[in-house]
């Protein structure tokens, strides 16, 4: 694997079940399982998006409790995990951000759980990766889901997971798992 | 895939960070993620194994609540989810009921995160799956890992799955998505 890669996970802007714009909450386990994931396939960043202030020191809390506070001898891996993380309060600070730190702006590479024309399978993705240069971020939406401008702005949409029943509602930390494993893991 | 498979989360016998025998507690998201992961890939059960009798009527409870009570019209994807849970007191009373189920005694597939001699790769148990008739249970375990008691008693030992970094520490509920994409999922 030759490229750099970062994962953000977007609490604004997604939709609800309503299909209205909304800002999510964060999760704890949404920190930690991502962050393990991320730390665990390489990521060089995890970007939490979220405009709300409030949201961004309950992360930064979290964080310091396991990076700082008593969590770190407690458990020193989940501190390793939590090195990697970094909040930003919207898509662009992180693209940026990413962009500082590795010269390039990065693509952005968008996923969700519904089939769109022109999507990427996993597999020419990861095929993709291992042979070019580059810089790229993985972008997946908390709530019902990032919102078409957010699509629209991406440079590559990825094919959604698919199960063998018809049913298809992963968690979030399942799906980043899943696309993680199926674009740097090692079989 | 002919195979009927069904996913088993051990909260007893497990070992804590000392390698101490311990109950390990349910927590929320176990609950939900691997039921969606679970049902998304098709498993005809999810048992959460706990012999501790608080642990099983919370997990009732929550159960309760997406299946029947205010939950289970306000997301009924998490009900359909919730409908191959099934709580047990232990790991042989899941693989009795799935040999009820099947008419078949499954094979326990153990799961761990350190790799041990005679181990199967994702890949090759994938195709054996896609191939054979049988029953299968595939089992996780919680807190610092599954007991030795248990690798050994079991038909099979599955690979860790390995990341691009040194860093291996996935959730329980990544490793189980991971592991169901691999062994189950449509790329």
């Amino acid at each position: 694997m030759k490229a750099v890669f970062s994962v953000a996970l977007v609490h604004y802007p997604v939709y609800d079940k309503n299909r209205l714009l909304v800002a999510t909450a964060v999760t704890n386990l949404d920190i930690h399982d991502i962050a393990r994931a991320a730390k665990t396939f390489g990521a060089d960043r995890y970007y939490i998006v979220t405009p709300v202030e409030g949201q961004q020191s309950l992360v930064g809390r979290v964080a310091e409790h396991w990076q700082s506070g008593w969590g770190a001898t407690y458990n020193p891996k989940r501190k390793s995990a939590l090195d990697i993380l970094q909040i930003t309060s919207d898509l662009e600070s992180a693209v940026a951000d990413m962009e500082v730190r590795t010269g390039i702006r990065p693509k952005i590479i968008v996923t969700g759980a519904t089939g769109r024309s022109g999507s990427v399978s996993s597999a020419t993705l990861a095929k993709r990766l291992a042979e070019e240069d580059g810089a790229y971020l993985l972008v997946f939406g908390t709530g019902w889901g990032l919102t078409e401008e957010v699509f629209d702005s991406a440079d590559l949409v990825l094919e959604p997971i698919l199960g063998s029943s018809d049913y298809n509602h992963l968690s979030v930390r399942s799906a980043v798992s899943i696309y993680l494993d199926r674009l740097f893991g090692r079989t």
